[in-house]
């Protein structure tokens, strides 16, 4: 569920026309969008600028604006970039396991620095073109998580109706609630009991298509 | 949970020289606070500017700039003014009701147009101020809803040792995390879907202070 996909430093890339697999193009893209990930995280979004960028990046400003048209553009292909990348999620052998590793991945990249995811996330209220592209990266991110929920249905441990998306959005949105909504101190236990929380819930059916009605457990 | 409080139209008042409950700091207060939500709603943080808030109310620019300083300052007044309110939680009798009717708030209120809550919650990303005065108020409005776990516990319906803040999170964030972050389209039953999915939750004891490890029910 993290926004951000490694990606190697220019300083690392071994000198030579073809640096970066691709050619060109891919080359001046891969080093636009480093730089705007380092500007982000440096100055967040009021400081985000073309023409930084282009310094940054050591391309020609004309070139950024002719293929990014602007500091919308720059975040909307970071996104997008972000999505084109290989993460699955954990497969750590039981539903539980996979929800808590995942929401440490979250805890960790929210509270990354530079706090680039973070600086994407506020950004994408600020830029339509980033809304857009950061609304696509949760919706792939999330529809690459349900395989968690289709491995836990396949060990036994789901009913074959758990409505995946609900699941997986209730077990990560306390994460996202008290680190970017509340901005609340970070509770080193959140990750692991969002997870277990939203185990019980499943376990107990709340996931299902008709979930049972929540009684009280009878007093002794 | 609503950042909003209920505030009376100027156009409503009575002429006179105290229309306004408190004398006339009062009444600058509320025409000016009036005037920020109306020019938010309408323009968003982007198009709110001092200049154009002081004429709205009707206020002179200077004793706006004199006692707000500037849009930041402006912003935390109205939501210390939200802080200030009598708003409760609803009282309906059991846990999956007084969560499921706070979840219809929060929806309605972050879905309202014209959308002061949603530009309030996107403007304390942006500002200082407004960002420690909606912490001020998130805060506030949590401590107020732990009284839906107090009167669970004394119901019977939760044991003594509910943590109330994890509760009230798991049964919110859904709500916060759809329409605030993933930003996607409005689903009428999540305010009641999350509701149940906390409460059952909470009966199979996820809330307690030590938490039980999640189990699979046991296949037939």
């Amino acid at each position: 569920m993290t926004t951000s996909s490694p990606a190697p430093s220019p300083d690392d890339t071994p000198p030579g026309p073809r640096r970066r697999p691709g050619g060109r193009t891919a080359r001046i893209r891969a080093l636009v969008l480093d730089a705007v990930r380092a500007e982000l995280g440096e100055h967040g979004y009021d400081g985000l600028t073309v023409d930084a960028v282009a310094a940054r990046a050591g391309v020609h400003r004309a070139t950024v604006y002719r293929r990014w048209t602007d500091v919308g553009g720059l975040l909307a292909d970071v996104l997008d970039a972000a999505g084109a990348d290989d993460w699955q999620p954990p497969d750590t052998g039981s539903l539980v396991g996979d929800l808590a590793a995942l929401n440490h991945e979250i805890q960790d990249s929210l509270l990354a620095e530079p706090p680039v995811v973070a600086a994407l996330i506020a950004a994408s209220f600020r830029s339509t073109k980033a809304n857009e592209a950061q609304q696509r990266l949760w919706d792939d991110r999330y529809a690459r998580c349900e395989v968690v929920v289709e491995r836990a249905v396949a060990r036994g441990e789901l009913p074959p109706d758990t409505q995946a998306r609900r699941l997986l959005v209730a077990a990560t949105a306390p994460l996202y609630h008290h680190l970017v909504i509340l901005r609340t101190p970070t509770d080193p236990d959140l990750p692991d009991h969002a997870a277990r929380t939203a185990a019980l819930a499943a376990y107990a059916g709340a996931f299902a298509t008709r979930p049972p009605e929540p009684r009280p457990p009878s007093t002794p």
